[in-house]
């Protein structure tokens, strides 16, 4: 396609470098754009700017903040003896948004892949020894997604954790609320029934 | 949704105002962005700001343009006797698309929409009249939506271009090509039937 402008072609280029964005989505991002007052794009600009050079990891949990520490860490309320292990950001959210956990976090940046080159050694795995070996942690929760990839990684930390005497656990794999026995797979299936619960 | 950082909020909102773009796809966006490299952001919001602030409008079509007269304008190959009249600039990308089209054009800026306050005045009217009097424009294409507005503005432009005595033509309107007869509205099947052409 051609464009009708170098500066239209370069803000498409750069926009669909994005995630899901396309070449004909950006396009309109940039029409869009060109139709709004100066102050939109001014701000849109000046908030990724500030955002990518502003931005903090928490020093104790790595998550994005705002200071040093993080809001969740900060917060006094929570319960400072769990720590839930997950892979990144999102899943914080993405756990936050059930309102169903009040510990903290400690976010890996990853899981061990050595198919893309990640080692422990490149995963916040050394902090999270660190913060164990402060005593004041009781429970270590592995959220880690079910591939080979994160039950790997759970079995190496699992033996990293083990000499602290806390406990661990994992989060229940089994069928997903809301859907039908016939639909999933062999595997979900066979590991919901061996690690079936009381019914209460 | 509680955003981890004030920063991520900011970016987030400013993302989300985009058309099509959710909170939650804003919130992807801004996660991908904060592990690019930091040329990534930089690039991107520089491209923006570069774009909105630097973008010139062809003094002959209205069309965007990196110099005082568009490529479209500016190419002595295309026919500048030819002038077809559209709404906006992805009107122009689209029939560029074509290969179908070689004259010129005339972006209108928008159609007259008495529901939304535009009127003849807001439009790029006058200098339509102005390229029009100048005697060099034979043929005027009017390639606006079948809309009631677009039909209410092409009947407007016609008054004023009738007395310059160019012809005058509006875009073929019927069933689309690879459509179906029996899923085609009636007013499209009508007209197709009214406006039907001899069979080669």
């Amino acid at each position: 396609m051609e464009y009708p402008s170098k500066l239209v072609e370069n803000a498409v280029t750069e926009i669909s470098r994005l995630p899901g964005i396309g070449k004909k989505s950006a396009l309109r991002l940039v029409l869009h754009i060109l139709k709004q007052d100066i102050s939109f794009s001014t701000e849109l600009s000046e908030s990724i700017i500030q955002l990518r050079n502003n931005i903090k990891y928490c020093k104790n949990c790595h998550c994005i903040s705002d200071d040093v520490v993080c809001n969740i860490c900060g917060n006094p309320k929570r319960d400072h003896r769990i720590v839930c292990v997950v892979e990144d950001t999102n899943d914080v959210l993405a756990i936050e948004n059930t309102n169903q956990y009040f510990g903290l976090y400690h976010i890996l940046g990853g899981v061990i892949s050595p198919m893309d080159g990640v080692g422990p050694s490149e995963l916040n795995i050394d902090s999270l020894v660190k913060r164990l070996s402060k005593g004041e942690v009781e429970e270590i929760i592995l959220a880690l997604s079910p591939t080979m990839e994160g039950d790997t990684t759970a079995f190496y930390l699992s033996k990293k954790i083990i000499s602290f005497g806390v406990q661990m656990s994992t989060i229940a794999r089994g069928i997903p609320i809301g859907g039908e026995l016939e639909y999933a797979d062999e595997v979900t299936l066979g590991r919901s029934i061996q690690t079936r619960i009381a019914y209460k």
